[in-house]
């Protein structure tokens, strides 16, 4: 029998914790401050034990999930730190930027020989809590995967092989870059367009009825949840200054050239954007 | 019966002749340098008559409407002002950039007291050439009309009714600020941060598995016609420079809040961001 602990049972912990739960060899046991949420996880088979708080099961574990969000992650390694814990134990997380929490995890927990293996898949709708709960939602998504300077991926990719996502073991630095102009920095365009829009236009509804599905599409994200994008940011602020950079290095060659009126300039920038955006298949 | 002739039968041109038509009293002519394209909007009732080029009719013309690629509606005006025209002829365009060609007809027709009213129709799909005609494409559609100083678009409306369009009469400044704005700086952006990113990452295939709905999103307009958008870019480009600097405006924005670690910016920030996107109806 292998003891799972899962410690937030929003859309991300409670999708791992349905798929891990039809093992019959393994018991997981779900934590969240929302007791509604852990009894109905409970009562539909997504978690088979509840627990009020780590402190009560950590020692049992031989897997520890942390799903919360990002800051409640690094309390939580702090807590775990003072915890007697099973020698062989994996402590794994879900949150969506690195830097800080494998930080942590080096400092409190590998000096005590602790395995840690930061995760982030790229899974996620738009909906949340233990009502999204779906068995699929890490089917064929990239699942990145940090292991600590102690530790190797092998033994959480055997664990997490149902969830069906395609794992990628990579350092810290080459993810957060990645979040940062593939994820941050599309919001923070997303974000100032319309805010440029409103502040040279006026109100949305002053031009909402003329713009095209360019615009829309350019903009979608804008409407993303301000805390977590606050804290996204925020989190990632090294790699996402370095990104912004890029980007704003690209839209003055844009500017440089049109003033030059370089129509063969113009012409083999947007060739180029054209040749790479043609390589992403769409939905 | 009110004689029209359409110069251009690519899939707007050839969408608006192909209302027309359907009126007994409209004599639609059709020019195109392309012969299939005329004999198949022939046979398909699309116009009524073909022509081989415009010096032959235009002096029977009660309507004369261009909707050739922007850079030849320039030519067809010097073209036109050269030819002895009905007195109460209108003469229309379907160019997304006016500055250029209104002042041209502002030169060269007003003062021969000949009506010209610029038109700038928010339809287009990705396809195009005749065999894109659709008799629906304007419905609902917003259409800009550009009267020129000695015009109204009254007489243009009432004959374009049957396109079930919104038309919107507009200045010329109002109108390339405006597209500036939701259509050439969100085109570049897409450009930019998909050079941004291949610039950073490595060529598209090395992060393509990574990326997300949002990136996708954000960029999928850089998949769009080099030379079509070099053009428009070049040809509104007082307009487009100013909307790039509002823009990066807005990015260093957030570049200031994320290094000053300003959590209560980034968030007023994202959330009028949020409010003003959400205004915006999603198809």
């Amino acid at each position: 029998m292998t003891k799972i602990a899962i410690i937030g049972l929003g859309e991300m912990g409670a999708s791992i914790a349905a798929v891990l739960s039809q093992n019959a060899n393994h018991e997981v046991t779900g934590v969240d401050s929302d007791t509604k949420a852990v009894d109905f996880a409970l009562k539909t088979g997504i978690i088979t034990k509840k627990a009020s708080n780590i402190e009560q099961i950590a020692s049992q574990m031989d897997v520890i999930i942390l799903a919360t969000p990002v800051n409640i992650i690094s309390q939580l390694i702090v807590q775990l730190s003072h915890l007697r814990l099973k020698e062989r134990v994996i402590i794994t997380d879900t949150g969506s930027t690195k830097r800080e929490i494998m930080a942590l995890a080096e400092k409190l927990l590998t000096p005590q020989n602790i395995t840690f293996i930061g995760g982030h898949a790229m899974a996620g709708t738009h909906k949340s809590g233990v009502y999204a709960a779906d068995i699929k939602l890490y089917h064929h998504v990239t699942y990145f995967l940090m292991p600590s300077t102690i530790s190797t991926s092998e033994p959480l990719i055997d664990l997490f092989k149902p969830l069906g996502a395609n794992f990628k073991a990579m350092s810290v630095d080459e993810h957060d870059d990645l979040m940062a102009m593939i994820s941050d920095v599309p919001h923070i365009v997303a974000f100032s367009l319309v805010n440029a829009a409103t502040n040279r236009l006026g109100p949305a509804n002053m031009f909402g009825q003329y713009v095209a599905g360019g615009f829309k599409d350019t903009t979608r994200i804008a409407a993303s949840d301000p805390e977590l994008w606050t804290d996204a940011l925020l989190s990632n602020s090294a790699a996402v200054l370095a990104s912004q950079k890029q980007l704003i290095v690209e839209l003055e060659k844009f500017n440089t050239a049109i003033l030059a009126n370089d129509r063969s300039k113009l012409m083999a920038m947007i060739t180029d954007a054209k040749a790479s955006r043609e390589t992403l298949l769409d939905r």
